[in-house]
C-alpha cells in the first residue's frame, strides 16, 4: 500500500480488538529467572502468594508456558471505551525533521487514567471481582497507577484503597481528586492506619513519605483485611502480560497496512509498557522470523538497564515482597528526584531483564534537559502533549530519525507513547524557566546502592 | 442493523472526516440581526472589521447566504490529527440507569486543548497565516481557548499572545504552561502592554482582572500591531460555522448506523458547541423534513436563554466589539462564581438566539451541584472525566433518559461531551468535600445586568 494510502491515525475496529494477551515466556529460549520467598529463598509458591495477590494473577505471574491468555469478555468491554488505541502516523514530526524515516507511535493516553496503566487495572478488578473480594490496596507515586485502578475498581462495583506518598498527595492534589471521583479511598502515606505507617511516623515524624513505605501500606492493608488483595501496576509480569495488549494492537495495525517495523523504542521503568509494546515483535524475532532493533530508553538519573546488575533483588525497600531476578541498582537506590516519577524504579521486569542479558534487546538513557525539549517540539507539531516518561521514547525516536537523515536510509520506527502530561505541567514549568536540571548517578552512588543486594 | 452491532465508539475514517462546513444561517427562515457598529449602530461592514479581523473570518461572519464552506486542505490536515471525534454509545450508563433509552455522546476532548475549541482555532490560525499576518491575539479566561490557539498557532508558524485574566493566570498554572509548551506569549491581564491596561491598573491597583478587560487588551494589542489580528473562541457566527464540523460528523455516523436522534442536547456558554452539534439537525427540523428535540443546558447562575432578553447588546464589557442581537444578561451582568467558566459569558451567539426566539429549540437552567454529581456518576461507568461545562448536557441526558425508564420509550438521546475535566479538579475537589454551592441570580440582579442595554 503506498504511503498516501496511510491515515494519519490507524485505528483497528472493535472486532480487531485482541481477544487475547500474549505471554512472551512461553517463546523464550531463557526463561526469565523464578521469583523467590525472601524467606526460605526458595522459588516462591502460589500458596505462598495467596494471602497477597488473587489466584487467577498469581496464576498468570507463574505461567511460562501457556503463550495465550484469553481476555475475558468484561475486560474487553471495558477497553472497547478506550481501544483499539491508535497507531499514529507522525507526518508532522517526518515533515518538521526532514527524514525519510517513517515514524509511528502508538498513542496510549486518551483515557482518564492518561495512560497504559489502565490496560492492566481493569484486568486485576476484574480477577479481584471473579474471585469474590470486595477491594483492591495499591500504592501511587504521581498517581497514574491509582488514578487507572480507581476507574478500574468503580467500574466493577470494588472498594479501592490507595495508598500516596504523602508529597505527592500534598503536592498533587488534582490526582487525588481524580481518583476520588472515582470513589477511591486516598490516604497520605505514610498513615497511622496501619503497623509499618505507624513506625515510620514515630521515628520519622516529619516524613513526606515514600514508594517504598507506600508498598508496605498496601500490602499489610491488603494482608490483614479479609476479602482484600493488593495489586501493582508494573514490574510484574502478569502486568507485562495485560499490557501486550498495546504490541499486538500495533502490529496489527502495522500488518494491517503491509508496514514493517525496523526499530522499536519505549521508555523503560519498571518494563510493563516496553514489554507489552515489544512482546509480539519479540517473538518474531526469538523465533528467527524476523529482526528488529528494539530499544529501551532510561533516564540518565535512574539506569537499571545500562549501569544496574542482574542480580536477584528486593522488590520494594520493605524486603516484604518476593525477590526478582532483574536488572537492578538496588532496592536502597535512592534516584534523583527528576520529573519523571514512572521512571524512578530501581529495578526492571524479569521478562525483560532476560531478554536484555541475552542480547535481544539495547538500552540507551538520555538527560532530562532533553527529554523535554524532544517533548516540547513533538507537541508543537504532533499536538499530543507527552508525558515526560514517553518522552523519552521521544526523545530516541527524534535521535534515530535523525540518523536516517543523515544516511538517506527510510527506516521505519515504531515509539510507544505511553500518556499525556496534563499533570505535569509544574516539571513543563522548570523546563521553560530554564531552571531543570540532569543527574547522573556518580559510580560511588550505584555501587552504594548494589551493596546489599540479598545474598541468594 | 441490530444494537448487537453499534460499537462503543463509532469512528469515522478519515475520507467521511466533513470537506465542508455548513452554514445554518444559510437555510434558516427568519435570519440572525445583523451585527451593528457599535458607533452608528449601522449594520457592520467588512472594511469596519478588517482592522481587527482576518479578511477571510469576516467574510464568514457575515455571510448567510452560503451554505457550504470548503474546509480547506491544510485544516482538514490537521484535524485528522484528532477527528473525526468518536461518536460514543453510552453501553455503561444504559445500564446503570436501568433506561430502554439510546444514549449517544460526541466526544471532543481527545486533543490536548480538552475540548472542541480546536476545530475553530485551527481555522482561525490558517486564515490569519493564508492573510500573511505575524500573530494573533486573544484573551482566555480559565484557559481552554488559549490552549487551543497556542496549539493551532505553533502549527501553522503564527505568533500567538495570549491575555489571560490574571486571577486565572496565578490559580491556574497548569494551563498556562500548556500555552507556553506551545510557544505562545502568556501575559496576566491587566497588564502594562496596553493603554487599556494601564489605565485599569491605575484606577484600580490590586484588581485580579475580568474577561471583559483581557478582551480589551487583546483587541487593542491587534489593532496596533502590525501584522496582527484579533480572534475569538466563541459567540461569533464564524466560530459556529467552523464548529459544525462536530454536527456533520455526529449526523455521519448515526446515518451510518441508522440511527435516529429523538432528542439532541448540549451545553450553551457563547453557544459555539451547542450551534456546531445541532445545525444538520436543525437543518431537517427547519426543512421539515425530521422533528428533533434540541435543549440548550444552562447554568442556573448564567441564564441568558431562559432569564434574559432577545435584544442588541455589547459583546463585551469594553463596548468595543460590534453590538449583536442575542439573548442576553446584559454586558454588565457579573455571573456568580461557579466552576464552568466556558458558561459564564452574558450572552448568547446569534444564530442560536433567533432559533430559540422562533420556537425551534428549548432550553432549561441546570444546578451546580447537580451537574457535579451527574459528571461524577457518569465517570464511574463511561470512564471519561468530563469537564463542568459538558457536565450539564449529561445531567439533561440522564434527565430525559430516566423519563423514558418511566414511560418506556426507547428513545434515542445524542448528547455533546464537549471536553475533559483534567483542569477542573479543584472544583470537582470542592463537590467531593461538600463545599459546593448553588447560585440563581435575583430578578433584581437580572433587571440591573439589562438596565444598560444599548438603545437600539
Amino acid at each position: 500500500m503506498s504511503n498516501e494510502k496511510i491515515p494519519y491515525k490507524i485505528y483497528l475496529s472493535e472486532s480487531e480488538l485482541p481477544k487475547q494477551w500474549y505471554n512472551l515466556r512461553a517463546d523464550m529460549v531463557n526463561k526469565p529467572a523464578p521469583l523467590l520467598n525472601p524467606e526460605t529463598l526458595k522459588p516462591i509458591t502460589k500458596e505462598e502468594l495467596s494471602g497477597v495477590f488473587c489466584d487467577a494473577l498469581i496464576d498468570q505471574e507463574l505461567d511460562e508456558n501457556t503463550a495465550y491468555f484469553d481476555i475475558p469478555t468484561p475486560i474487553r468491554d471495558f477497553y472497547k471505551m478506550f481501544r483499539p488505541a491508535p497507531l499514529i502516523r507522525a507526518y508532522c514530526l517526518e515533515e518538521k525533521l526532514g527524514t525519510p524515516a517513517k515514524i509511528y507511535y502508538k498513542f496510549e493516553g486518551n483515557n482518564t487514567s492518561g495512560s497504559h496503566k489502565l490496560n492492566s487495572a481493569i484486568a486485576q478488578a476484574y480477577y479481584a471481582k471473579e474471585q469474590g473480594l470486595k477491594g483492591v490496596t495499591t500504592e501511587t507515586g504521581a498517581g497514574q497507577w491509582g488514578t487507572a485502578l480507581s476507574m478500574a475498581s468503580a467500574y466493577f462495583g470494588l472498594d479501592c484503597k490507595v495508598y500516596m506518598v504523602k508529597v505527592s498527595y500534598e503536592q498533587k492534589p488534582f490526582r487525588r481528586e481524580v481518583m476520588r471521583t472515582y470513589g477511591a479511598t486516598v490516604t497520605p502515606s505514610p498513615s497511622m492506619e496501619t503497623e509499618v505507617g505507624r513506625k515510620i511516623l514515630e521515628k520519622f515524624p516529619g516524613t513526606t513519605g515514600s514508594l517504598g513505605c507506600a508498598i508496605s501500606e498496601a500490602v499489610e492493608k491488603a494482608s490483614k483485611t479479609e476479602g482484600y488483595r493488593y495489586v501493582l501496576g508494573s514490574v510484574l509480569n502478569q502486568v507485562v502480560l495485560h499490557q501486550t495488549v498495546i504490541g499486538l494492537e500495533t502490529k496489527a495495525a502495522l500488518d494491517k497496512y503491509n508496514e514493517k517495523a525496523d526499530i522499536i523504542i519505549g521508555c523503560a521503568g519498571g518494563g510493563s509498557n516496553l514489554g507489552g509494546l515489544i512482546a509480539p515483535f519479540m517473538r518474531e524475532k526469538i523465533k528467527g522470523e524476523r529482526d528488529y532493533r528494539i530499544i529501551a530508553v532510561e533516564p540518565e538519573s535512574c539506569p537499571s538497564f545500562t549501569r544496574g546488575k542482574y542480580a536477584y533483588d528486593y522488590c520494594d525497600t520493605g524486603m516484604i515482597c518476593p525477590l526478582a531476578k532483574m536488572y537492578t541498582l538496588g532496592s536502597g537506590f535512592i534516584p534523583a528526584a527528576t520529573h519523571s516519577g514512572g521512571l524512578r524504579y530501581h529495578g526492571m521486569n524479569p521478562i525483560l531483564s532476560q531478554l536484555y542479558d541475552d542480547g535481544l534487546m539495547e538500552a540507551v538513557t538520555v538527560k532530562q534537559t532533553e527529554v523535554f525539549a524532544a517533548a516540547e517540539e513533538f507537541a508543537r507539531v504532533e499536538g499530543i502533549l507527552p508525558a515526560p516518561e514517553s518522552s523519552h521514547a521521544i526523545k530516541v525516536a527524534i535521535d534515530e530519525a535523525l540518523k536516517c537523515k543523515e544516511t538517506g536510509e527510510a527506516k521505519t520506527i515504531v515509539f510507544g507513547l505511553t500518556g499525556t502530561g496534563y499533570f505535569d505541567m509544574v516539571a513543563y514549568e522548570k523546563f521553560h524557566d530554564g531552571k531543570m536540571t540532569n543527574y547522573a548517578p556518580t559510580d560511588e552512588e550505584i555501587e552504594k546502592g548494589l551493596a546489599n543486594l540479598p545474598k541468594v
